[in-house]
Parts: C-alpha cells; sequence; structure tokens
C-alpha cells in the first residue's frame, strides 16, 4: 500500500507558459530587463494554467512545535516561548502577524506539537504529541505521529483550498528547530553536523560546536551518518531514507510542512518557500516525491548559514537575501509583493503595438 | 558665488534613531533576526525624526532626456524610443506606470531635453534643449543648460514636497544614457570605458566593446582620462571635478537626478535610489555636496555591471538583486514594498513585555 503523498502531483501546464513568454516578448521594454520578474511571471504561468497569471488570495500556515533535543542544550531561547509565541501570532503581535496583515493574507496556526497543555484560542489544535522525543537519544516521533504531521500538513492545504486560496506560504515556530532542520538536511544530503549547523537564534560558537556533536551523534543513533550524498535531484531521486529522516531526526512542524508541500504540489498550487527550516522541510518532499519541486518558489536566502546548501540541492536560487532568520513565514512574507507586482507587471504593461514604441 | 546645491543637506536625527533601536531590542524576535529589515527601520527613523518611521506618500519622478551620443552606434533601440515612452509613461503603460498605481505612489514624467518637438500631454515640459551634444565630440552641455537641469530636479522634489511626499524616487528615461552615466563613473571614479561600460538595453560584445572606446575618447577630449582615482568617500570628498564630469560627459536626465537628490538631503526628504543611471547621478550628488549620502538608500543591483563600482564607491549595499536593467525607477519601486513592511514591522509588532513573551 502506498501512501497519499506518493500520488502523483500536478503537470505544469507548458502550453499557458509558452502563451506568457510570447506576451512577455511584446511588452514595453527591452527583452530580459525585468530579469527574475520575467522569471517569476512564467513560472507562475506555468503553475496557474494562464497566461497572465495573479495571485488574489495568499495563505499562510504556521505549523508549531516543540522539540525533545532541547533538553541537550541547543536553543538560545527558553522552551516556553514557542508555547508564547501562538498567542502573539493570534492576537496579531508577532512579525508575521504584522505581515500578513499589511499583505492581506490569510493566517492559519496550527499547533503540530507544542508543550501547551491547553489549547490556544485561535489556533487549530492538532497535537501529536508533547513535543518530539530527544533525537539524539530516541526517534523523534513513532510512525502514527509521522503520519499524523504529514496528515496535519494535507488537511492545511485542503483548507486552504476550501478558502480559495491560490498561494501556500508554509511556516514554522518551535524553539529548538534548526536542530532537527540540520539534521534532517545532513541525513539527506550525506552531510555531518558541522556542514549544517548554525546560531539559529543566538548560539555563540562554542554552542554551534556543541550543536554539530548533537547531530551528528543522532545521526549516527539512527543511521544515517555512514550514507553517501544524494544523487543530483531528478525524476529518480525519491529516497526512502527521506521519510525515516523526517521521522527519526526531524520534528512535528517539518514533517507538516513536508506533507503540506506535497499536498500542495498535487493539488496544482504553488508555493512559495520561507527559509531554512522550511527549506529543510522542502528539501525532504523533494525526496519523498521528487517532481513536488515544480510547484516550489523560493522566497529568500536565510543568514543560517546551512541553507546555501539546501537551495543547492534544491538548484534553487531564492529572491531575497535580506540576512533575515526568523522563520514564522517572515522571509516568504516580504517576497511575496515581488511576485504580485511581477504578476501585475506581466498583464498590465503595454505591448509595443499597443504603446506605438519601436520594438528595436 | 555658491550655487544651492553647495548649501549644506539637513543633519540625520541620532536620538530618534536611538529612540528606534531601544525600541527594536523590545521586540517579540531574536536580536537582529529581520536583518537588513531593521537597518532600513532605523535609517528612516534618523531621517524622519521619528522613532516609529513610515511611507504614505512615496513620489516618483521620471526624467527624460535625449543624448547627441547615440550618434556615435552606442545604443540597441533607436532614439525615438523615448518619446515614444513618455506617452506611455503618462497613459499607464510602461513597467513603472502599472508599478506606480500598485504602489499608490504618485508619478511624475519631466522632459529635460528629449528630441520630442511637440510637448507632449502630461509630461512636464523642462527642455534644456533638444537632446545633449555628442559627448565624444563637444561638452554634453553648456553651462546654462547644466544649471537648468539641476534646477529641474531641485523644483521636481519641491512639488513633491507640496503633494505632501515623504520618500523620493528618481527615475529616467533616454536612449543612450547608460554611456554618459558610464562615462560620469570613469571621470569621478578615474576608471577607463572599459570598466564601466556594459550591454545596456541590449548591446553585443562589439558593442560594449566600441561603447568603452567611446567613452575613453570623451574622457581624453575633456580632460577626465589622466585624474587619478578619487579618494574614499568622506566630508573631504567635494571634488571639483564632478559639476564638470555631469556637465561634459553626463546627460540631463542624470544631472536632474544629481540636483533631485542633493534638494532632497537638503530638505530632509529619504530618497530611494534606483539603479546604474540613478547610481551615477548619485555619486555625482555625493561628489558635489558628500553628506548628500546621508539620506540615499539603495533599492537594487542592476545587472549593467559597471553598477557595482558605482555601489561600492558610494559603500552602498542594494536591497534587491533581481537581474533587472530597465530604468524608470522601476528597481526603486520593487524595494518600496520592502520598506514600507520593514517600517510596519517595526511599528506594529509586540514587545517582549506586552506579549507576555520570555525574551532570553
Amino acid at each position: 500500500m502506498t501512501a497519499w503523498w506518493q500520488d502523483p502531483v500536478k503537470q505544469l501546464d507548458a502550453a499557458a507558459r509558452a502563451a506568457a513568454g510570447e506576451r512577455q516578448n511584446r511588452l514595453t521594454k527591452p527583452p530580459g530587463s525585468l530579469g527574475r520578474l520575467e522569471e517569476i511571471a512564467l513560472d507562475l504561468a506555468a503553475m496557474q494554467g494562464r497566461d497572465k497569471p495573479f495571485i488574489a488570495r495568499p495563505s499562510i500556515t504556521l505549523f508549531a512545535g516543540d522539540h525533545g533535543v532541547v533538553a541537550e542544550s541547543v536553543a538560545a531561547f527558553p522552551q516556553a516561548v514557542t508555547q508564547q509565541m501562538l498567542a502573539n501570532f493570534v492576537t496579531g503581535g508577532a512579525a508575521i502577524s504584522i505581515l500578513a496583515k499589511a499583505l492581506g493574507a490569510r493566517l492559519e496556526v496550527v499547533d503540530v506539537g507544542t508543550l501547551a497543555a491547553e489549547p490556544v484560542a485561535g489556533v487549530v489544535a492538532a497535537q501529536a504529541g508533547r513535543g518530539t522525543a530527544n533525537l539524539a537519544r530516541h526517534e523523534a516521533m513513532n510512525r502514527a505521529q509521522f503520519d499524523h504531521c504529514l496528515e496535519q500538513g494535507r488537511l492545511a492545504v485542503q483548507r486552504a483550498m476550501d478558502d480559495d486560496a491560490d498561494l501556500f506560504i508554509g511556516g514554522e515556530m518551535g524553539i529548538g528547530n534548526t536542530t532537527p532542520a540540520a539534521a534532517v538536511c545532513c541525513a539527506l544530503l550525506g552531510l555531518r553536523g558541522q556542514d549544517m549547523a548554525g546560531p539559529g537564534t543566538g548560539l555563540s560558537v562554542a554552542g554551534v560546536r556543541h550543536k554539530a556533536a548533537v547531530i551528528d551523534r543522532a545521526l549516527a543513533l539512527h543511521g544515517f551518518l555512514a550514507l553517501q550524498p544524494a544523487p543530483a535531484l531528478s525524476a529518480e531521486a525519491r529516497s526512502p531514507t527521506a521519510p525515516a529522516a523526517l521521522r527519526c531526526v526531524g520534528g512535528f512542524e517539518i514533517a507538516a510542512l513536508a506533507g503540506a508541500y506535497i499536498a500542495c504540489a498535487q493539488a496544482g498550487m504553488p508555493i512559495l518557500v520561507d527559509g531554512f527550516i522550511a527549506g529543510a522541510a522542502a528539501l525532504a518532499a523533494c525526496r519523498m516525491n521528487p517532481k513536488a519541486r515544480d510547484w516550489l518558489l523560493f522566497a529568500h536566502a536565510s543568514a543560517e548559514p546551512g541553507h546555501a546548501r539546501v537551495l543547492a540541492a534544491l538548484m534553487a536560487r531564492p529572491l531575497l537575501q535580506l540576512d533575515m532568520r526568523l522563520g514564522e513565514a517572515s522571509g516568504a512574507a516580504m517576497a511575496l509583493p515581488l511576485l504580485r507586482l511581477a504578476c501585475q507587471l506581466h498583464a498590465g504593461m503595454a505591448t509595443f503595438d499597443e504603446a506605438g514604441v519601436a520594438a528595436t
């Protein structure tokens, strides 16, 4: 029996892309002079199946979870902050709350496994557990928890679609979650802790070194240390390691993001990927269902140093480099205006004929 | 007698910057995690003199001019396009027209010297002449024309202020204007044509080589070739070369932009600088009145290769790298949402105390 996340993703619309390209060549500007904005318009045309793509209803889902590995002293903030931030997201004081409101985006927060003992009003309660197990000593989650998180990702996408969303942004909150994100990437890319560990929200140099050692211990414990680097991404790159890595050294919110990305790709919903944690989830999603890559747009390069390796493995070149390292989908939110303006330029500019301007 | 553009610029407000920084440290995010968005908020606080800066009424002025040096075959498009685009700007079909509308920005177009024989409805008619002289054979403009262009820049800023603008974006249109922009930068930075010439709207490799030779001929003709590189930018970096370079090898719209930037800095209006041509004007402005640098924010790194040298000379790190090379202030317009969102985050986010979130 295969799982839902192995089902094929939707095909891109090559005809819509070609029609958009044909239009783009006739707009009143030197060919190529809008640079990456031209690529965005064509990519979205192929995803949305129309020659004039647009983003009317972007939807942001934040998945929150806690991490047993915080017991290994890998985080700069106390674990209670994860729960405290849940309330801050819904009452409007967090960065993503401000951005979602400013951008007119739907914002949903899903607790897939924080330590919160009580439900938080306004947050979707969908706990797989009260935090993951400590991945340096145990499997982070069991199979039932893993399936639950993937499914919560799928259900969040379904809710976004029921609300007519036309772009999906996934984000995360979870004190300590750069450690599982780095560990998942190490397992999938055949790397060691030192290749992927970074300061997260503010570790010292010694703290980063310790975090790398914790990751290496986890990789050894779960049998990921001896793996060779994965082959280049391709249709054949489906990796049996990916679900195991996500389950044994990942986190609830990271698994939920991976599930959401695959569900988007299957449903034909364009995805704007945030930073490092989201990038790790995107990498896992593409190793679980490689053609999901077709549906990913990359918003920003995180200040977290391991992100560059994730982006390289996904052959991704993000739109923004703003030294951000907050998570919460904040980097993706910042890139949303670029996508929208790219669409508006593409749809609204006059052609050379319309404007009576000489084309060469 | 000194000219108006030598008058001192407004001082930044250090107290407002400090107050903004104090607020920023208490917002519910790890310190520094919003990266360059935090810098933007502080820079704008210092410019606007308030701890919660905002951009309510951005104003875009496009200056258009034609260039005698097009006779040397340095442009990929016919010169008539400059005039044709004037109409396209005001009727709403050009890239900047779409962006200004989408962003709710005021858009004014000033003809400071195109070849247009008739005024174009909706365009401010302020011609210094019908195109500059060919800078490879003559001074691009005489002293009266030069003063006129600087003054037109100042008057455009005055109109923007009369309209309550709180951010100034300058743009340009002028077939062939990467050649004078490159020549001005060569004169000010002690460089040769090959260091600054690029493909502009689409020259071939041979075309770029020819353009570099035309620039070198102009630099030699006007006495700029033997100059040493300018010293690092400082309060003492006022350069007697700058007005001469702008006049002899510049262009009407480039001089108008330089005048506008200085007028903004004197009036205390934040400036968002566009790409290569605007960067050349900003460099000239800072050599004419060095403290004008305080009022410049840099929007994007152009695909035009010489832009990197201009940015380095101005110690500027632009917000966006999107491979754009259109001009028309289009790159600055794309960066405007980042500035606004940075302000909204800074003003709207909860503090740790307000949200009941642990700060460490």
